[in-house]
């Protein structure tokens, strides 16, 4: 029953069928964030409670069509189901409808294409989309059993393989075919510590150094403890309108040009081609033909550095970098603060951290905060277009995102 | 933060926006389901596969878009996120975009307003709507907690409220202000389980008298064990593409006129009204205005009886009955095979079974197979017109959907 075809031979484009080409889909008028962290004191009703009411704030407070949330597992970390209708009522938005999205990691980035189709279909006028996760009131044990369920229960997690560990094996192999050194791992993390410094919402706001990664304690060879993003809680939360409408609700909004998702194998043994990112090259293929522009065109980037070594083959995948030759975007200082295409001025996963279901909203918010100009002292150079890259599972989900700003 | 608006009070439609009145939205081109049951040799990948495949050769194998899953909580049944792109990896169809969406016990009808939405707005063309949920990997104290996981888990589960706790107060609150006899849910225990006799799908193929039902044990009282639906497993699955499309598909395509959903309080005790369900009947508004039909043009009705006051309630909602006299239409035998209206030919969430996530798709098959006249022995008599109530929590969701014969 698995997928057998090789990438060549899959002429099936499973492409969105809007016919866009170039024009907006949808458009986000309002943002809010929380700090990532340890949110001891909180429930995840009111992490969800408090982004969500920043972002309509921000929006003006316009009526509200339908509550979207984006999360992974509430059920495994906090004994929630249900949880869209929860973060609906508490946010007094009740009899709007709510409906809550699971994607693994990816949760939010393809949360955030339905709410986008859903707004672009007119279904809804304005939608309010939650992302949010709460790791904080599990034991670190337990926090490893539920995000190793991302992965196949049956003939990967059963057998006491982890989430670390499943990538452990795909780093291994990007090291040994492509010869990349561990140092080159060590430059992204202490980058990504770098840029999260400035991120008034980042958890990690301390820089790292390559001799400090390299002396981090192992935990699934070769990934050591500064390659994994940190267990936080977090939400974050987005006002998407229509694009007819946006400029009514503010002057600056930022418009949603192309969406794109796709699927690989749940399991990486069952790839042809393991160190492709066969989900990101799909999704971002689709994306960027409804936006009608290509990667060249993109000023500012979020994706989802899960490791550093997955940020480098989605780098790949987006065609930034041949393959196994990602590193040289750091060694020439493209991806920096200030070079050619800024990626993760927010810290990304690694030190913005990475609450799993509320990760994709934290990336659509820190790059329209970078388009309207208000990104503070993370602001990249007046950029007109940005990209976010979700990624779920061994990148067995992706979703793809084009935003522009609105002028 | 709570809702404190009386029902009356609220001018606020959340209507969706779709200018549909009486157009189709989408069609149903093919269905799959496997018998409800205790599959101890079955995974849920099994299921959901069984299914699947089963919908698509009955479609005659079209290309899909698009894998929408529902399920409400494969992480605490099963150890499995991530669960949509598990479904499409084994169905073969990856890279197609794949999503689950979770709106607690109305996860299947939730999921099939997202999924018409999406190929009503040309988002996607075809899509596979998967719905599965496999409880029968847990002992039963582990499923109580894993079901009690749709209430509050802060302010009710927390403090040991189980579903059925929940609802028992609601049910003596039902019973005691309208006066209505244990008798009347045992006529429905025995109506449920009368027409599943016929179904061959359903989970509990056999006959309950009143006088069983009045006998059968405590579980949270007024519940007794015969007002309970069963725990089970199960999967279906339906092929939902555009209506343009719809007849070069099949020659017999059911189409979808009409969605709505809208939520209430997670909690009864922020209920202004707690006998009437707001959400229900929010969603019904909807989808008959959406569909430009009503109630009365109705020819046969799913609907969802997780207990049968719940079902009593939900007509009521649907302006079936007036409030508390909902049993005058099993005394009249409206709601019998060859009523005015029949209701739940197939035996209900009490007699066809329960697999939560599941539910609603069973419901949308079910009435696909009596509107294409290939019910078999539960067969009505040529109906035209259906509808499906899927409701969620202690129905703080609800999905509403008018279905129509294609001819």
């Amino acid at each position: 029953m698995q997928y057998m075809g090789s990438i060549e031979e899959s002429s099936y484009s499973h492409q969105t069928k809007v016919d866009n080409l170039g024009k907006s889909l949808a458009a986000i008028v309002g943002l809010g964030m929380i700090k990532v962290g340890m949110h001891w004191s909180k429930s995840i009703r009111e992490l969800a409670v408090e982004a969500g009411l920043k972002a309509l704030d921000d929006a003006g407070n316009p009526d509200v069509d339908a509550v979207y949330v984006s999360n992974m597992a509430s059920g495994l970390f906090c004994d929630q189901e249900n949880l869209a209708d929860l973060i609906a009522d508490y946010l007094a938005l009740t009899p709007a409808p709510a409906v809550k999205i699971e994607a693994a990691c990816a949760s939010g980035g393809v949360a955030l294409t339905q709410a986008v189709a859903a707004v672009a279909s007119g279904v809804y006028d304005t939608i309010l989309l939650v992302g949010v996760e709460k790791m904080s009131e599990l034991v670190s044990t337990e926090v490893t059993n539920a995000i190793a369920c991302c992965l196949d229960a049956e003939y990967e997690k059963f057998y006491g393989v982890t989430f670390q560990a499943a990538n452990a094996l795909l780093m291994r192999m990007y090291m040994e075919k492509y010869r990349v050194k561990r140092e080159a791992f060590g430059e992204f993390v202490s980058l990504m510590h770098q840029n999260a410094t400035k991120n008034p919402y980042a958890q990690l706001r301390f820089p790292v150094t390559v001799e400090q990664y390299l002396n981090s304690p192992v935990i699934a060879d070769p990934i050591r403890l500064l390659d994994c993003a940190p267990v936080g809680d977090g939400a974050a939360a987005l006002v998407i309108t229509s694009t007819k409408k946006a400029k009514k609700v503010v002057d600056n909004p930022v418009f949603i040009k192309g969406i794109g998702q796709a699927t690989d194998t749940i399991s990486i043994k069952d790839r042809v081609d393991p160190l492709f990112l066969r989900s990101v090259s799909k999704a971002a293929e689709t994306a960027f033909q409804m936006a009608g522009c290509s990667i060249e065109d993109v000023d500012v980037v979020e994706l989802h550095d899960s490791f550093p070594f997955v940020a480098f083959m989605a780098m790949e995948a987006l065609g930034l970098a041949e393959r196994g030759k990602a590193y040289k975007l750091l060694e020439n200082g493209d991806i920096k603060p200030g070079g050619k295409l800024p990626i993760n001025l927010s810290g990304g996963l690694k030190a913005r951290g990475h609450p799993i279901g509320a990760t994709g909203v934290y990336q659509a918010a820190e790059l329209s905060l970078q388009l309207i100009g208000e990104a503070g002292s993370l602001q990249a150079d007046s950029p007109a277009k940005a990209l976010m890259v979700s990624i779920g599972g061994v990148a067995s989900n992706a979703a793809v995102i084009v935003l522009e700003r609105g002028d």
